[in-house]
């Protein structure tokens, strides 16, 4: 383990993260809010200290990284980002307390969008502080694209299959040599859908700070808004425009990268493309169905549900309507489930990932056929290629993590006494897959939680963020001990 | 696929069937219940022409029976017996449609104990038809023991692996050599245990119908009753008394054939058991912190918590308080939780299995190991044994295929309008585990549910107790094409 190369790597982080600071500064400066700007200015101040602090007591030394150390970067990265991305808040007074600050700095940066703060909380904090709070879903966004698709997709090291596992489909990297090349690529494409997003909200006239906000929130499908009702009080086109784009960052980036160069047969074979398209189109059906009765309208009901079920699949979490209080259990029950599977693998969405569900499929199909036909060689293929059995053994053993993980925070959420199983059990699914919004409480909000159940909840974003094990490789003290 | 060889057996076990009903005509005729055993005997007449007609028409051949085969026959026969079962309740007029007749029967094969009949109409019911409804539970406890042991555990077919996954720790047939002696060792453990638990129930005062019944009931981790609530107005000791028992029958008969041959050092090595009495401890104890506050008093908070999660880890279903609506979170959440945990493989308890828990975990663990320890090579024992990476993939499957089965039933039943998510969260667990009782419902039982829900829950009860794959084996055609 290398100790020094990891502390200067966050070094490095907290700089960058000091420079992205004075975006937000720019911003209140702009609305002439002078003690937002101060107090991102400070934050700013204090990240570049310590990340300075950091670099110049650890010397960059020409050192390949390992696997092992990528993740644990990864981790520490995430969570020293958030420790210094919460400090705005409270210095401003916005979020007096520190843990609600970093609850909802972390929910910002693993692009979750739960909130603990009251509606008109949120409508009373400056434009730079809501500005920094939706920008913290962005950069989330971008970090999570680089993290999957260049560190874990890329390691060359055999053991690595667990992690792996989880990256299946067309890989860029395959397509493109470097590793900046591919971070390159991706960052082009991410900026430009969303700048191709703030164009489409203005045409729809969106103000601008509105468009830039929902832009960066829909992106990083993070679903933090700067109103108390969402999106409800925008008109159906920008709605419209949304639900497309949340669809979009849903999408596996590598099919974005195939049609960039052109290759759009090969864009178009992904399974896991079609899958996610068919599941959203069952869905959103079934749920128009259930909530029909509610609406007494065909047009508002498709609206309605292909926007909630557009959000709560890519674990945006933006909403139309209150639909945690829609007296509609199929609906209800559909988009719970909705939660936990996710968008596509190598996309800025969360959950369980479609491409691992289908994995997943194949292998129960494949596994009852060879009961039937006991002399037949079958294999699972995915995507073309034939997928071999030691990822599909790590790949069943994530999905066995990913529900133990789960039950363990339910288990923890519900040392609260106040809250009912629905909202336990919505509060941890929609952290723990990135999502947002919670059921079954009053304030539609995480404030009421206690410090440790926000803790918890910390935790659970940050597990499903970084898909669980470098989170858990980073907690194991057998990392740490050197040999 | 040998058509003739199945139905043959399915008309044997319809004869057998006819016999079982005799039981309960004697017990109405105790009672002077001529209605009762007239609808008994009706049935039973059906049972004997359906088993003899089945049985003449195929005449039997000698023929080893394949595990492709065998699973089919037990999907069948479970089936069949339901079917055949429910005649009773419909002639008799005390569940006058046949839907909710079969939803009982099938609850008592499958030792679920769901039911929908309201408290009063139990009550009410003749101590005949009382009897069948609590015999099927233990029938099929037992037929459960002899399937899972005589029939998965012996298939010499590689290709079972996938069955066999299921049925780790000791297993009987290493220790005998014939099917037929397993089996006979088993109903002797069964039935002295029955007998040991209706003598003590009869020691501490409970009447002699009432205390057949509860021990059949408990025997097969079923669930019925003959009160209203349930064993809740019985004595204390009674209650510690169906506790121990619920408790002892869901640990692996392997076990008490190692004691009944001596070699408790053997036995007591089982680290599934080990397992199996520690969540029982751990969940307990949190329960009974959870439920001091309400009840006030140390010893009831002890009583009624060691009551409640060993009728739930058990999956049998008895109550002593109405603990679905327990003013504590922890409680409520632990006791879901425990719901799909389930007792020991090799035990009439339904559920996840403990030794499948315990697999699973150790093989996220060992993939943990990998990343650090890239080099060392490492294995998963599991009771002394090295468990190989096909039984390792195949329960991976199985945990995947429990998850999507139990969603499927979650979405279906979510076409009911009436019911809030925890209720049809509840009843989903509750039948595909098979447990019984169900959570935030006025009624506390099955009967507002659609008949399509009812179809529905069936079908998950049965899945449930046979493990999933017999049923979808059979209700694949391609199962039934010729070759």
């Amino acid at each position: 383990m290398n100790h020094k190369m990891i502390i200067h790597t966050i070094g490095q982080v907290l700089l960058v993260e000091a420079a992205l600071l004075l975006l937000p500064v720019f911003v209140s400066l702009l609305y002439a809010e002078w003690w937002g700007a101060g107090s991102l200015l400070i934050s700013a101040a204090i990240s570049l200290v310590c990340g300075a602090v950091l670099t110049l007591l650890t010397k960059k030394r020409k050192h390949s990284i390992y696997a092992k150390e990528g993740l644990i970067i990864v981790s520490l990265a995430w969570i020293a980002v958030s420790l210094v991305g919460a400090l705005p808040f409270v210095i401003s007074g916005a979020i007096p307390s520190y843990i609600n600050a970093l609850f909802e700095t972390v929910s910002g940066f693993t692009t979750t969008g739960a909130t603990i703060l009251l509606d008109n909380q949120i409508e009373s904090m400056g434009h730079g502080l809501l500005f920094w709070r939706s920008f913290t879903h962005w950069i989330g966004g971008m970090g999570v694209l680089v993290f999957v698709m260049a560190i874990i997709s890329r390691t060359p090291d055999r053991t690595m299959n667990i992690l792996r596992a989880e990256m299946p489909g067309p890989i860029v990297d395959k397509l493109v040599p470097r590793a900046k090349d591919t971070a390159k690529i991706l960052y082009f494409i991410y900026i430009g859908l969303t700048l191709l997003l703030i164009i489409l909200l203005l045409a729809g006239g969106m103000p601008l700070f509105d468009s830039v906000v929902y832009a960066m929130g829909t992106a990083g499908t993070g679903g933090f808004g700067i109103k108390a009702d969402s999106l409800a009080s925008y008109n159906h086109y920008l709605q419209w425009v949304i639900t497309m784009f949340m669809l979009l960052f849903g999408v596996n980036f590598n099919i974005y990268y195939l049609i960039l160069i052109r290759k759009f047969n090969q864009a178009f074979k992904s399974h896991e493309f079609w899958t996610y398209v068919c599941i959203f189109l069952v869905a959103a059906t079934l749920v128009t169905v259930s909530i029909y009765p509610i609406y007494k309208n065909v047009g508002e009901a498709i609206r309605l549900s292909c926007f909630q079920v557009s959000s709560l699949l890519t674990t945006t979490g933006y909403s139309v309507a209150d639909f945690t209080a829609w007296d509609a259990q199929l609906a209800k029950t559909l988009l719970i489930i909705c939660m936990f599977i996710g968008g596509c693998a190598g996309s800025t969405a969360g959950g369980f990932k479609v491409s691992r569900l289908v994995i997943l499929f194949k292998k129960v199909c494949n596994d009852l056929k060879k009961v039937l036909h006991p002399r037949a060689t079958s294999v699972v293929k995915f995507e073309g290629k034939v997928v071999d059995d030691t990822v599909l053994s790590s790949l069943a053993t994530y999905a066995a993590v990913y529900i133990m993980s789960f039950i363990t925070i339910l288990i923890l959420l519900s040392l609260e006494a106040n809250f009912s199983f629905e909202a336990n059990f919505t509060a941890a699914a929609s952290c723990f897959n990135n999502i947002g919004p919670i059921y079954d409480v009053a304030s539609g909000t995480f404030t009421d939680y206690s410090a440790l159940s926000k803790i918890v909840l910390i935790f659970a974003m940050l597990l499903g963020r970084l898909e669980i094990y470098p989170l858990l490789l980073t907690a194991n003290p057998y990392t740490w001990i050197k040999k």
